[in-house]
Formats: structure tokens, C-alpha cells, sequence
């Protein structure tokens, strides 16, 4: 599978540090001519410091490079904790042979706990030898904490390309669980243009795989330009809705214990609001998540969820609910005759449910997964 | 202990009628001289028909008796679930020489399935062949469904009683959990004033323990006054408040799957609206949850949890927070030296988790309790 670095022009990979037993967890993005660079960034007030620094300096600077590591957020770590990040990239703008602020810091992992500095340092000494190196896949494992695999998608349509990785697993409630997402497009897009692109990309995507504005101290997505195509901002765009949406499923199948991808259509509500809340309910209900896990025809819970908001628009009298193209409650009648059908088709890998409101025209989709035991297994124990 | 039916001029009871295969799964409370009755109501727009009758009797009418079923929460069940909810009522009705319109129904189980309608109405005809009946605990008991024990409260001050029982047990998101509630005071306490103290007091207790306005289908807490004592109503309020909160916390024990209680405490936030959300966005959050599951350190989840909305006023200069009384980051500084210890203060039953903000005057109180393996056996499987 093709990775980031087939793009011209970019550069990156990872290394084992030492802040993990033996898993790598320090890797880089690099490139030296970036055309324009855009980031969206957690709103949790608790936000580490590298989430703070890469807020100031991307206003008034193009990034041409990014250092991450794993295996420690470095989030509630106070003023050592941003001296730390302004340390990392300081060093890894030596090596680039770039200005301090043309380098963004991330960090996923525990919270709490100060960085090991000089293990990241001897790092970047390592990592940045030679920073020319075409290991774009080799980066995408080094950002992973509870993940079960990397998450990468390569879209590419007549030369244009986008093409990124991703980080995130704690899908139960991901507004505590790092995202950590990287977009390169060889499309020349000016800076505002791309701002606004990825703004609106990760708002039908990543976004819609938890609560708004419900984000973890950790969490971003950076995007870069190399600038070499000129292209159609529409395909470039088109391109980084199929590739976020591509990482936000894939981050779904890997949520923390997921034995199942669920994936729910709410259509014609009244508005675009209510349409992705009442998704955003199903996908977010422990007792839609379990009910799944389970495989236990338990559909009462998805409309107990999607009509819990009072102010949310909807009339039971013209609302149907199917679960995979299969209609189960039609406008206050239960359609479904035998429950055990309805168990056997929850065995598929992926649940689809379909909420048609009747009311509007508006839509949203969003993703989830279930709610298994592993889950618990991987989040009592952590630290 | 003692319980509602201690009360001059209460009866209850409960039978095992067939909805469930051998557990109580009826029961009745019958107040002949009741001297005021109010009610609150679940705001889910899904609300089971036992909810849309009995919010439209309450307005015009004395409730003199409520019918309670377990096993079968008779939502998502159209007309015929009305149908049914009237039966009940008018069945109940004759029985105690009642009018239909001086009849609660309340149900609880599994959502989707038509009530056993026959089953319910001779259960009735046994259950109430001998109406006066003392058995407040038999009563509360046979409202139970995946509760693991009966939860009363019987507060008395100067011969002034209130007394209640109430069920409900899914408490990860009690918000499509069933929480049923009765109250009987024998003070005199006229009609609006009744009302208007149960929506306060379940606002700091029931509500306290799940999200502003996330109900279940079929959520109800009911008030009854006997009117046989004058009494001070500052002192009815208190006791209701005790009892609530007692039973609040009783619930949040027998959570599904809970070992640990878990009370939050916020202190100082500027406004109670803000001191409110903190306390339930920690009570709700499944990493704090998962975290005091495993009586693991992870200190930090909690104040992620508490900063993530971005509308709250946090100042995390100002920030104190305590874990069983022992103070563990303030004002970003970790003053925790050694996580095992922390740990080792998880082992407790009860944790008390203090958060003081140091910015207003308003404080909150939320309950809950951990995110365990056995949550999620109970949920897989359900119908």
C-alpha cells in the first residue's frame, strides 16, 4: 500500500526511544518545501502544551515538520511540560536545518506524567541522522498507543493525491482518547483554502465519531501542501473527505476492544443539527454499544437513544428504523416479526442502521463500535 | 427496616405474575386517602405510553394508587401499548374501588415488546383481591429488574415520615436505564407545593447521578401525601432530600456491574450550571469509570474529563484536585509523588473525588460508579 512518503517531497519515519518497553514511539514529518500547512485542534481546556504551542505558531508560520511520540501525552505536566515541547522542537529544528517555529510537537499516551526529555532528545539525535528517509508506514506504527494496527489511507485521482495516517482507539469515548492525524496533498492549495478544507473535512468525519466539541487533551490533525500540482480544489477536497473518512472507519474497527463497526445514516431530519446529534446519541449509547457487542436484538435502545433529546425534532408517527436494509419499527408499528433474525444478521463484522425521520431533508452519518469486554480490560489497567 | 407501607393509611405488595420466569414482577401501592400526589416524568421523546397517561392524568387528578410491572417496559409499542397501560389502570381501578384517572401505571424491562397483557390483568385479580395489604417491602422488591437488591428509605423527624423505595441499576447511562421511584410522606403538604419540592429534590439526587435530560423511556418518580400530620415543610424537604440522595447512592452501589461508589464533589466553580456539568461529565465518563475499576492511578482522566467542555469556566492556575481526601494536582502542579499509593486508596469501596476550582461560590454533588466486566455481561444480553 502506498503511504505518504510517495509523495514527492516528503519525508518521514520512526524509531524506538525508550518511553515504551519496546514498541517504537518517536517518529517525524518532514518537508522542507511545504507550501501551506492547516491543524485542528482539541477544545478540552486541559490541553497539553504541545497543543498549545502548535496553536501560536501556526498562525504565523508555514510547519514544515512535526515530531510525535508515543507512549506519553505530556499533558497536565504544568510549565515543565511546555518547556519540554519547545525543547523537542528546538532539537528537531537543528537536525531540519529549520526555524523552531516551522516545527510542530505531538504526544499521545498517559497523562499526568512529565515527558522523558532526554530519551526524546538522544531520540531525534537517532531518528534525524539522516532526515531524508521514505518510511512514511514506518511513522504510522510509531505514533500507535492502544491500537491493534496503523491506519493509513492513499487517495489518488488524475496525479493529484491525499494521502495521511491516523492514531486513536479509545472509540467508547473518544473525547479522552488521543487522535493523532497527519494529511499530505502534492496539491497546490493556499493556506486559508486548506484551513478551511480540513476545518470542514474533519467536522463530517473524525468529528463524527464522538460528541462536539468533546475532545481529548491531546488530540490534531495537521495537513500540509508540497504545492508541486495545481489542481481542482473540489477533487482535492473530494480526495480528503474519502481518505478521512477511510481513517475515521478504520479507527472505528479499532476502537479499544471493538468485535464490530457500526455505521448509522440518520436521513431527512428536520435539520443538519438534529440529523448528526441523533447519530452522534446512537453511536455514543452504551446500551446500543453493548446491545451489539452481544448481538442481541435489543433495537429499542437505538430510538430510546436517538429520542432522548427533547429538543431534538421527531415524530415516532413517521419515523422508521432499519437495521441492515432491513426494516425493523415503521411510524409507531414493529415491523421486525421474529427477534432471532434480527440476531443472526448482528453477526456481520459491520452493523448498518438507518434512521429515516421523515420530516426534512438533512442527513449525517457517524461511526462507532461496540462495547466489549476488552474494552474494559484495556482501560483498567493503562497506567 | 422500615418501610412505605409504616406509613398510616399505605398499602403495597407484589406478586410474581408471569412477565418474568420466576422473580416478583407486579406490584401496587394504595394510598384510599390521599391528600396530594405529583409527579416527574421522563423528557425522552420515545416515553413509553404508561408515561404519556400518566402525565396527562396527574394534571387533572388526586392519584390515589399506581400498578407497577417489571419485566416488560411496554415502549416503542404504539397503540396497543396504550391500550394496554388503560386495561392496567381500569382493572387496578375497579379492584380498589378507585376511578381509572386515580391510577399511575408504571412498567420497566425490555423495550419492544408487547405487553402480556392477559398475564397482567389476572396477576392484578390476585394481587388486589385483598388490597390492604402492609408490604411495602414485598413491593419494592417486585418493581426490581436487573438490580441486584431493593433499595428503601424511611426518614423520620418529629413524627414526620417520608419513606420511598425505587429501582434502577443501569447506571453507566442511566439515561436509557429505567429508574422507577415512589415517595409517601405523612405530612400535609398541598398539591403544587408537593410538586415543586419532588422536582427540586430529584434535580440534586436522581438527576445527579446521569446528563441533564437524558431519561429513559420510561423513568418516573412519584410523591404521595397521606395529609395526616401538619408539619413544617422545611422539614418535609429535608427529609425527601436525605431519602432521595440515600437511594440516589443506594442505586449508583448496585450499578450494573459496580464495585465502586463513586461521589464528586465540585467546590468554588463560578456558577452552579458549571458545577453541575463538571460533576456529571466525570460521573459519565467511561475512562474515569474504567480507571477507579481497576483502582488504577490515572488521576489525569478525571480532569480531562472536567475541562473538556469548552463553555465551562476552568482556570487551571486555580485547579485543586483530591482523591480520598488527599490532594493530588493543584494548580498544575502534580503533588502526587507516588502513584502507588494513589492506587492503593482505590482499593476502598467508596471514593470521593474533590475537585475545587477556587473561582465562584457554587458547588454540586454527582454519583456514580465504576465501568466493570460484569456491565457489560448484563448489557450483551439482555432480551
Amino acid at each position: 500500500m502506498k503511504t505518504i512518503t510517495d509523495i514527492d517531497g516528503v519525508y518521514a519515519s520512526g524509531i524506538h526511544c525508550g518511553i515504551k518497553k519496546s514498541k517504537k514511539d518517536l517518529a517525524y514529518i518532514f518537508i522542507p518545501n511545504a507550501y501551506s500547512s492547516a491543524g485542528v485542534f482539541t477544545q478540552n481546556q486541559f490541553a497539553a502544551p504541545s497543543i498549545h504551542y502548535n496553536k501560536k505558531i501556526i498562525k504565523r508560520n508555514l510547519l514544515k515538520a512535526v515530531i510525535i511520540n508515543s507512549g506519553n501525552a505530556n499533558a497536565g505536566t504544568g510549565e515543565q511540560g511546555f518547556t519540554n515541547v519547545k525543547k523537542a522542537a528546538k532539537l528537531t529544528a537543528q537536525k531540519l536545518n529549520l526555524n523552531p517555529n516551522e516545527v510542530a510537537v505531538s504526544s499521545t499516551g498517559i497523562i499526568g506524567e512529565q515527558l522523558p526529555i532526554e530519551k526524546i532528545e538522544s531520540g531525534i539525535e537517532k531518528l534525524l541522522a539522516n532526515p531524508k528517509k521514505k518510511e512514511g508506514t514506518i511513522a504510522a506504527e510509531a505514533i500507535l498507543t492502544t491500537d491493534l494496527f496503523k491506519k493509513e489511507a492513499f487517495y489518488e485521482k488524475d496525479g493529484i493525491i491525499v494521502a495521511g495516517f491516523t492514531k486513536g482507539s479509545g472509540m467508547l469515548a473518544p473525547n479522552m482518547a488521543t487522535m493523532l492525524c497527519y494529511l499530505v496533498t502534492n496539491a497546490k492549495v493556499p493556506t486559508k483554502k486548506l484551513q478551511k478544507m480540513l476545518t470542514e473535512t474533519v467536522n463530517i468525519s473524525f468529528n463524527m465519531t464522538t460528541v462536539d466539541n468533546d475532545t481529548s487533551t491531546n488530540d490534531m490533525t495537521l495537513a500540509f501542501s508540497t504545492g508541486e500540482k495545481e489542481a481542482d480544489l473540489k477533487l482535492v477536497q473530494d480526495l480528503m473527505t474519502k481518505a478521512c473518512i477511510d481513517l475515521t472507519k478504520q479507527m472505528a474497527v479499532d476502537g479499544e476492544g471493538a468485535q464490530h463497526l457500526i455505521e448509522i445514516n440518520v436521513q431527512n431530519a428536520a435539520s443538519y443539527k438534529d440529523a448528526r446529534k441523533i447519530a452522534l446519541n446512537i453511536a455514543n449509547s452504551p446500551l446500543v454499544k453493548t446491545a451489539i457487542a452481544g448481538e442481541d436484538p435489543n433495537w429499542g435502545r437505538i430510538i430510546a437513544a436517538a429520542a432522548k433529546d427533547p429538543k431534538i425534532k421527531i415524530n415516532l408517527k413517521k419515523l422508521d428504523l432499519s437495521i441492515q436494509d432491513t426494516l425493523i419499527y415503521s411510524k409507531e408499528k414493529i415491523v421486525l416479526k421474529n427477534r432471532e433474525d434480527l440476531g443472526k444478521k448482528l453477526k456481520s463484522k459491520e452493523i448498518k442502521i438507518n434512521l429515516d425521520l421523515n420530516l426534512g431533508k438533512s442527513q449525517a452519518t457517524a461511526w462507532g463500535c461496540d462495547l466489549t469486554h476488552d474494552y474494559i480490560n484495556i482501560n483498567t489497567k493503562y497506567s
